[in-house]
């Protein structure tokens, strides 16, 4: 039987997890629904079969254990997330889960280390069924908001708490999964770019600097319903044109502050009732603020709630905004930087500084521990969409990366 | 025991009809759903009580007869719909059939006429629930497209089809629900205005010239999906961005027109994948054009789709228009306008002429046999809507003039 190089190793990793929750378009892998589940079983099988031991914290987050030599030595954490967004792609979380554990048996075949070495797979890093991110590592770094979060449900209804229990965990018991950061050494974090700096420069590996925060919040826009055929145009309070006027509202400003590092979107928007013979009476709408910057945030968000002032009452609509989230941005730990850059001169991989637009579980771990991420290419730039891609070979050169800081970590 | 006024038990039939379907926001009774079965079931044992036959044609039409002396005559029609948009009012449709046998009755007290009555429960006359509106009167009218109809779903996936074999009806044998012309005399619908033509003059009753024809269509818009966080505002092409815009294009085009009569409406759009962290990939949009002036409707299309153009050029983003329906303004018969003209000088009512932009089953009757339409005011012209009202006095103003017409064509 012919053994896998390592990169065979990884590719058919990748490739493996890529079947759980694939639909017609992309993956479909959605935090604690069954491909997620399933996905998690399937790593923690991995994570056996090379030797770790496994176990699961009080909100569900998978930790694989590898003990080192000297067990009075705090460990030394890597990790990312499986679940994704509707209809994502393959390598977002996934590369930092497969890419960890590959650098965890490399590091293994090398000899045992001082440290004890985790794998960490955070549950709900998308917000994309409950509402909020990263919620594994909020609840790790002990910033798990178990008030706003026993009120979430996703579209179909389902609590978050009972999503919880019929996983046999209790939200009353989240917070049991902070840990005090002293008894941590440090995380790193292997993760895509989800954005084109590193595929314009040439770069192999990014080391990041800050990551941006998301400011979320819900527009509600209320009209009057009435008939579409009998209603004449100047009588209207037409919700769905009001809702219009602040979805360009909201992409004019992110464009107006784009140099800054702002980005603006609207990802839903709701009409009901929804009928083609009826003047739409409600809209809601999720709005997301993100950039590096929090002052040039919170002036975005003035700026979208002047805007929403002069539609309303040139419309006559009424606008609610309910804030979801406003989380600021998180400067990774300079050390974790620096080691970062060194272990890239050591494999002989070019890297550069950057910031990135999207949210990681490193953000909170950052709160609790020296903190870094190793970032690979995304081509185009494309994310949260099935064609997302990162050449193995770009995968690779961050396994080597993350294995080299790692091992300086845990020596 | 006290015996109801003629008012009383129109005030009371509506009211009880209003149970069927009431939701948290007004009345969702949409066509063949279990609210609209038992409307009907309740206005069969009504219109039995009052000594009608009853029957159900192929589509599931509701027919109840009186039979005239002299049945070598061709049956004299009223009637009107039960079905409703989601969230709708109480009087729209069900005025015209409670109104309906509301006058058969007192043309029973008032001994045998020559010519035979019908009371017609047309089913699905809104296009909430298959896309497809007047479904009844269209086949009644043999204008029935079950090729089309074979192929519609509700929001549940739910076939037609499959929705008629429920109710043991088979969507192959609509055809045989269509009548000769030559063998009805006329048509006569009461219906409430839902608009404010007659509240603004303070006419009783409105005599229906012309009957707007919906235009509808689907568009859809089709951007990429990315990370709402690390995607530049520049680099986007957001699917809800380029919609928004075309929800504008669609209002400016319609307040443009409007001198003409021609209304426009995006009454639905849905957004994938829909989540907060991914820029739009793909908006779906429901539109409808209305109006009396066929020329002016093709012109206000032509309007949209050049403007589609210009956004689709400037966003990058890709636009396909799917055509639904479109239909002609239809004009009611001279002959019927002129006897409602009489029956209203004889029960001593005011009453104009006026156009209606909605649509209504005497547009199809209309097809087969002279037709016309008694229109008593809405309260602001508010319909479709829970907030729909019309004051029962008004409503048996309209009865008094239906039932004065009905007696001249059937006496």
């Amino acid at each position: 039987m012919r053994v896998k190089t390592d990169k065979e190793w990884v590719i058919n990793e990748i490739e493996e997890i890529a079947c759980f929750g694939k639909g017609q378009r992309g993956i479909t892998r959605l935090a604690f629904t069954e491909a997620d589940i399933l996905a998690q079983e399937y790593i923690m099988n991995l994570m056996e079969q090379a030797g770790l031991t496994v176990s699961r914290d009080p909100i569900g987050n998978i930790i694989g254990h590898l003990t080192g030599q000297d067990k009075s030595l705090p460990p030394v954490l890597t990790g990312s997330h499986l679940d994704t967004v509707p209809e994502g792609g393959k390598f977002d979380g996934v590369v930092g889960v497969v890419g960890g554990l590959a650098a965890i048996r490399r590091l293994q075949d090398m000899g045992p280390l001082a440290h004890t070495l985790e794998l960490i797979i955070f549950v709900g890093e998308e917000s994309s069924r409950f509402g909020f991110a990263t919620m594994g590592s909020k609840a790790m770094a002990g910033l798990a908001n178990t008030y706003a979060w026993g009120k979430a449900k996703d579209k179909q209804g389902n609590s978050f708490k009972k999503i919880m229990s019929q996983h046999n965990l209790d939200i009353k018991q989240i917070d049991d999964a902070s840990r005090r950061g002293e008894e941590i050494k440090a995380f790193l974090e292997l993760h895509i770019e989800q954005g084109c700096s590193l595929e314009k420069s040439g770069n192999n590996i990014g080391i990041v600097k800050t990551i941006a925060a998301p400011t979320r919040f819900k527009i509600t826009v209320e009209g009057l319903a009435a008939h579409s055929g009998s209603t004449p145009m100047e009588e209207r309070h037409d919700a769905l044109v009001s809702a219009a006027m602040i979805v360009l509202a909201v992409q004019n400003i992110g464009l107006a502050q784009s140099s800054k590092g702002t980005v603006a979107t609207v990802g839903d928007l709701k009409v009901n009732p929804g009928s083609i013979n009826v003047i739409p009476r409600l809209v809601e709408m999720l709005v997301e603020l993100r950039g590096v910057n929090q002052e040039n945030i919170i002036e975005c968000l003035q700026d979208i709630k002047d805007e929403i002032s002069n539609i309303t009452e040139k419309q006559d609509t009424v606008v609610a905004i309910e804030m979801i989230s406003s989380e600021k941005p998180v400067e990774m730990n300079p050390a974790m930087g620096k080691l970062i850059e060194q272990s890239c001169f050591t494999v002989g991989a070019s890297c550069q500084i950057l910031n990135t637009g999207s949210g990681h579980d490193a953000m909170n771990m950052a709160k609790i521990t020296p903190s870094g991420m190793v970032i690979v290419p995304s081509r185009n730039g494309i994310s949260h969409n099935p064609d997302e891609y990162t050449e193995y070979d770009d995968i690779m050169i961050g396994i080597d990366v993350l294995t080299e800081a790692l091992y300086q970590l845990a020596k």
